[in-house]
């Protein structure tokens, strides 16, 4: 008899987590050991009211379409399982007759899957847990980078550039834009290639420097100064010298959370009232995690195998372990996938190094060796006229 | 002897700007009959300041990235020539004895395109002058519409469904999403079609209706509680009941201006604070006029085919008009090119039609058969396996 295989998604979407999903289906199917394929409608809040989608007949053609579809095609959730919400779990998978058990998402979704596997274990429930790793922001620790981070790079670059070259193209206003990473850089540091694509200035600031307003400020004036255009690029997360965040709406939200945003905005605002210059903040928000166009075809792939790899691995006996990109650079680019323990992986935050930003608003050599063969090796070359 | 010639950038860039510019430079080199391909370096400035770009031998590879290349490859300004900067305009033009200007922009350059045509005719200069249409507003009159359009409508309409996807896929707030067009709806017209296109439900706001926001809050509650996500997608420039626009920076810029913006924002702070619904606003802005990845083959090759139609029709004589496009839909979609005289053209703004807007919220099927193909045929069709 064969297995029967769940996936589910946790936390926020990339733009190629459907990739992960549709290598999950394939190897499956490939794998000639598998009667049923779930997904769990909606993630976590899927499998606690035991709303499982059955894929196992989805038609071939319906799977490929997932690599070109953003967010997540299944559903997913924000919901953080605590203890009380284990048993049930484990009720889900004994209701289904699970074998196999894969958990899609960042550093939360690593810890469900590590204590899932703990407590089946305990039970001994005949379960295996392989993590699938997919975060934007790039925080997981043990695996050289997260599927879904290229593609949030690459886009916060082009963009990044398409922009600078909307400033220097029209230079009548200082554009800042605000990309997502609320406490990590990683993202809003691919952005300062728009300043090596591109004939305009470009300055970035990341939330790992607590940054000093009124130097900002000189440094903005100054670089507009120098003509050719300005482009100002921000993590939304970044905060003043007193640890604060430079913006927040000022609203509270039904949970006493203060919401945040506003940071390209306040950063606009300052430049019209104490510069006297034009400026405009833009914010695309979620459309750098969800943009299928800017997608990286090296992101593409790699999210596709990882979700291969973790059935495969499945398959084979193992369990407690995310897969994992070990990546080469030199000569060339190349990456392999491998396992490493959940528990080793689970509440670690991969922290931007500190070296990599320079005189606190400009980037070093070195991320862009780390980074750019992620985004893809398709990077435009613009043709400039103008003087 | 052969001709020289001289082609200006007027206001905002579109994505396919540089499309029609590789027109023009490619037809003057196909015609024999051009010795000197100048360009203006920042538009009217460039001009005023006898200051061009020689483009006569700029490689014919470099010409050809133009077509993907965003924003003004010659770099373009905001100044509107008044009638004391004519007769400085002319002495450029006889200072590199130019035969035929060409002129690409909107509205306010066509206005300027005319009253060139009209001041060298008057004084004796044998000048051609032609306009090339362009805006991303779509607001140029006896034009079909105006090259631009169709990329900055497949990038509304596009990112509003990737948008659409994650609030479905993840479906904790109301998303809220500006797009620009301060007085005119077409772009943003063009993001109903995410409601098309994804199982999430939208609302679209234009500037051509006055926005009663107690029903828009009702509106977006009831939506909202249907389930399945919502996304409300506005025009940077609607106004409420009293006419005025939902909101402004409230900040005043060097020149006594108000400085717009933030109508998402407030549409959000609102969303929070009177529905309690979480909920967040997005911004791409200038992102609208200037990515590439989302450029509409169509808008490419129709922008690319006005600016050698421009070039071809000056070489025939011809002088004092503008290129128009007439448009086919049935039984499949196809263009023409025409010329239409300047002076008809100038300064009149093409309405979005008040009959395609229903309910105050929804985009009637006639706005989607004019503007489809405009958009590219290549949609996409997304995998949704969640219930």
């Amino acid at each position: 008899m064969g297995k029967n295989i769940l996936v589910a998604h946790g936390g926020g979407p990339t733009a190629v987590i459907n990739c992960s999903l549709q290598g999950v289906v394939e190897a499956a199917r490939a794998s000639g050991q598998v009667d049923k394929i779930y997904a769990a409608c909606f993630g976590a809040e899927g499998i606690l009211a035991g709303d499982l989608i059955d894929l196992t007949d989805v038609p071939a053609s319906t799977i490929a379409r997932l690599g070109h579809t953003p967010a997540s095609a299944i559903g997913s959730c924000r919901r953080k399982l605590g203890e009380a919400d284990y048993p049930t779990v484990l009720e889900t998978l004994k209701k289904f007759d699970i074998d196999c058990f894969f958990y899609n998402g960042g550093n939360d979704s690593m810890d469900t899957c590590s204590k899932v596997n703990e407590l089946a274990k305990k039970e001994g429930l005949d379960v295996r847990v392989i993590g699938i790793p997919k975060t934007m922001d790039n925080d997981l620790d043990l695996t050289d980078h997260c599927p879904g981070f290229g593609s949030a790079a690459r886009y916060a670059a082009l963009s990044a550039a398409e922009l600078a070259l909307d400033a220097s193209g029209l230079p009548i206003h200082v554009v800042v834009l605000e990309l997502m990473g609320r406490n990590a850089g990683w993202v809003t540091a691919a952005s300062a290639l728009a300043g090596r694509l591109t004939d305009c200035q470009v300055l970035t600031y990341l939330p790992e420097v607590l940054v000093d307003e009124d130097k900002m400020l000189a440094d903005i004036e100054r670089a507009y100064a120098r003509g050719k255009g300005l482009l100002v690029t921000v993590s939304e997360g970044i905060c003043g010298l007193d640890g604060k965040p430079l913006a927040d709406t000022g609203i509270v939200d039904g949970f006493g959370h203060t919401v945040p945003g506003g940071t390209a905005q306040h950063i606009t605002d300052q430049i019209i009232q104490k510069l006297g210059l034009k400026s405009r903040a833009e914010k695309p928000g979620l459309l750098g995690r969800a943009s299928i166009p800017y997608v990286s075809q090296v992101d593409r792939e790699e999210a596709y195998a990882v979700g291969r790899f973790a059935v495969e691995s499945a398959l084979a006996g193992e369990s407690g372990y995310m897969v994992a990109i070990d990546a080469v650079r030199k000569p060339a680019y190349s990456s392999s996938l491998s396992l490493v323990p959940l528990d080793k992986v689970a509440n670690v935050e991969k922290k931007f190094p500190l070296e990599w930003i320079v005189d606190g608003n400009q980037i070093a050599d070195g991320f862009f060796d780390y980074a750019m063969p992620l985004m893809g090796e398709d990077f435009p070359e613009y043709a400039l006229l103008r003087r």
